[in-house]
């Protein structure tokens, strides 16, 4: 890596931890100059216009997502397993790491583009798809293995999980919920006993 | 009525509207003036401050919320008809209609607002705690007519449907899923089966 792409990945570190408590419209170039100790012409060198920089902090948050809830998932055995790896990794990430104290960067941007046409919404929209593809294919496997019944709807199964997920993110963020984490699980283990092959 | 109050009301009808669009924090003080054709200092007359606007937007929001959602459902008769009837008005509110054409002000408010202390979060939070304490009156009232288990958990009911309403707009508004109706719909009636009273 140059010396011009570090002082780069840096900057953009900065900038998603920013976004990850802004939102990805409250996140300006005068906040990240003040933060990184830069000028903003000397970030727009780097960045070019606020939407171009938008865009990259979407990209890394993207980028941390698949790094720390899908990759360490997809290492563990096909099967229950890896669903329930999935759904560990991604309550910890919920709850805010050092590197994204306001949570997830890819939630917010989800709510706050869903009427904003354009590239930023392009990108969510697209990468949340992935990401539900890629629950499919674990679930898919997890019916293959036989961990879970074989008239298992996969969609449906994505939908309850994915729900799950933004309530415990509204029921802890917004609403300070204590019995939160106690919450989710509850319903996870619902959506677990629901979708396990009782012939096995 | 008086004028004064009419218009005033007015103007927020129209303000809600916007923040229904471009979230709360989005809402500004000049895009709302032009949209009424009123200087900027003529709505500060009447509202005082940015953030006087935005809480009386949150009110009214709120306010709607009641009149659509739950005021209808608290009509029916208690047990499982006014759930449904609670689920199916939820649902209508997140898809928009004419006033709020970017679905619930109040969700994108909960993510724009959970890492921004203050008034505005704190109505935000109180609002969604009379919403689900209201819900849980109703899943009582539907165990005490033995429509639901006795041993059904009403807090984690609550927080299952609260979920699938957060997925559904999600699935709706951001990923524009063609089956996202179908999903909760197929996610609520397992929630329904799951609660029933067996032995009636």
């Amino acid at each position: 890596m140059s010396k011009g792409e570090a002082t780069k990945r840096q900057i953009l570190n900065i900038a998603v931890k920013l976004a990850s408590m802004q939102g990805i419209n409250g996140l300006t170039i005068g906040d990240l100059a003040k933060k990184v100790g830069m000028s903003k012409s000397g970030l727009f060198a780097h960045f070019g216009a606020k939407d171009r920089l938008q865009l990259k902090v979407l990209e890394m948050a993207a980028q941390k997502f698949v790094e720390l809830v899908m990759r360490p998932a997809f290492q563990e055995p096909v099967g229950e397993a890896r669903i329930r790896a999935l759904f560990t990794n991604w309550l910890k990430y919920i709850e805010g790491t050092d590197e994204l104290p306001g949570g997830s960067v890819l939630i917010a941007a989800s709510i706050e583009l869903d009427d904003q046409p354009g590239e930023l919404r392009d990108f969510v929209k697209n990468a949340q798809w992935e990401l539900i593809h890629n629950i499919e294919k674990a679930i898919q496997l997890a019916i293959e293995v036989e961990d879970f019944r074989p008239d298992l709807k996969v969609r449906e199964f994505a939908f309850s999980l994915y729900s799950f997920v933004l309530g415990y993110h509204h029921f802890r963020r917004m609403l300070e919920s204590p019995d939160a984490k106690q919450l989710i699980e509850k319903s996870f283990e619902g959506l677990m006993i629901f979708a396990r092959n009782k012939n096995r």
